[in-house]
């Protein structure tokens, strides 16, 4: 597969999937990226599944027409509520945040307690409990779950370790260190921002980013990574559906390197191409 | 006007806008109202002037399908961003919470120092500075404003009054209480929810709620009440662009009754029947 040059295609209900993209490149630096951020209906953690399932199709819709050999599906909430309907319709291999992150967490966990957190949609779907559960079905795993939906505003406000932001996090935290977690799983793209003040507030607990577990899986299903030279500049392609000023600052601070200008683009008109599904 | 029959039509990107429709009822209770909640595309708060345009367009596309008589834009962003566009493509009258707000707090101020909170996306525009201005030109009123993106998350949450919600407000608020304000707008239709810990943080300033000011203008313009009697239940129709299994909640808290379940409409796909304009 690694000699298809095809690029991977990544999405994202806005700009948190970059925390995604950036583990991607990280580990397949000789591959191309289209990333789309659905700016213009962002976010998509307060919504319906209907209505993420129908945002979704028509993002993975423009990825295809990008010609895309792989979709990765940037985001905790889509990959919640969505990842079904986008395999049953999509020609290409998708690949959710979700089952990476819960792989993981269920290999690291010792004391068998495990904490999730992220919006409210994600956490309501109960996606992380399964994953963890199907990941290590004899292993017994305690999932403690808590939704965190002023944790997206705190990032994008920058407030990433005020004392404010640590009073909402300790509130939020409370019942599952009461609980005795040894292992947090951050489950929005939001999350990984938040990393070091966490990790101060947690010594003791492991926290998963569910970016650098999807790349881990994305990079193993792509195949061994080419001889080519590694260029200095990774090559993405970045589309949103509308314009953001924010975009170029919070790039930097989502992906660690400036970048191109993003291409506005309209996607609420998109339709999958039809695929043949074999009878069952 | 008050013998037309029509309904009068109010809109905002999600639920906010019951805190605006409270008011017209309380002061128009004889009337029929069509209410709309974009939310399957909530917030407009973070979205560009061009795709808040958009989006206010087909809701008031929407409006007129249902024959209203009247259109009360109950969303800050949508009344800073799309007042002029709507007035320009829409048939009847087009009232926002804006004007109506600074122009009470220009009224208000004895102190002339006002202060304005809002979303990111309000906050930009100006808006409330240029229609204080022009409410009061010879005033010489100073506006310090400041944008509060964590204020609808925390409502949301329903942290009306805890340390965090304190914390917070208490970092926005300080550049304006050092300016010595005596005025602040309420420049988002979630913020009445926070007036009882605003007002015991801020005891001697005067907080304007736009829901309030833009109501008493509303029934101005609808000219005087029929002498019919009042019912119990106020006539409302509600449509909302996503399932959104909070609203009976929400609303209860924001329209302080009971409501009918609302309807689930899609309104992306509509469009304004033409109007002509005369040549100026």
């Amino acid at each position: 597969m690694a000699e298809d040059q095809r690029p991977i295609g990544v999405f994202d209900s806005g700009i948190g999937g970059l925390s995604v993209l950036k583990h991607l490149v990280r580990l397949m630096p000789g591959e191309r990226f289209v990333y789309l951020g659905d700016t213009a209906r962002v976010p998509y953690g307060n919504k319906s599944a209907e209505t993420v399932q129908a945002y979704s199709l028509q993002c993975a819709a423009f990825l295809l027409q990008h010609n895309v050999k792989m979709i990765v599906v940037a985001c905790n909430t889509a990959s919640a509520l969505a990842l079904d309907v986008l395999r049953r319709d999509v020609s290409v291999p998708v690949l959710g945040v979700i089952e990476p992150a819960a792989a993981e967490a269920a290999r690291a966990t010792t004391s068998r307690m495990v904490g999730v957190i992220g919006t409210r949609a994600t956490i309501s779907s109960n996606s992380y409990a399964r994953a963890i559960e199907q990941a290590a079905p004899d292993k017994n795993i305690i999932v403690h779950s808590q939704p965190c939906p002023l944790f997206v505003p705190l990032v994008e406000e920058g407030w990433l370790d005020t004392p404010a932001t640590r009073l909402i996090a300790g509130e939020y935290l409370r019942p599952m260190v009461a609980n005795h977690i040894d292992t947090l799983v951050l489950g929005c793209t939001h999350y990984p921002l938040l990393k070091p003040m966490l990790t101060s507030m947690l010594p003791d607990v492991r926290l998963i980013d569910c970016g650098e577990c999807t790349a881990t899986v994305a990079a193993e299903m792509n195949g061994p990574v080419d001889d080519e030279p590694i260029t200095s500049t990774p090559s993405i392609y970045f589309y949103l559906t509308d314009n953001t000023p924010s975009f170029p600052i919070l790039a930097r601070q989502f992906l660690g390197i400036s970048v191109n200008e993003p291409v506005r683009v309209s996607v609420d008109h998109l339709t999958l191409p039809h695929i043949e599904h074999e009878e069952s």
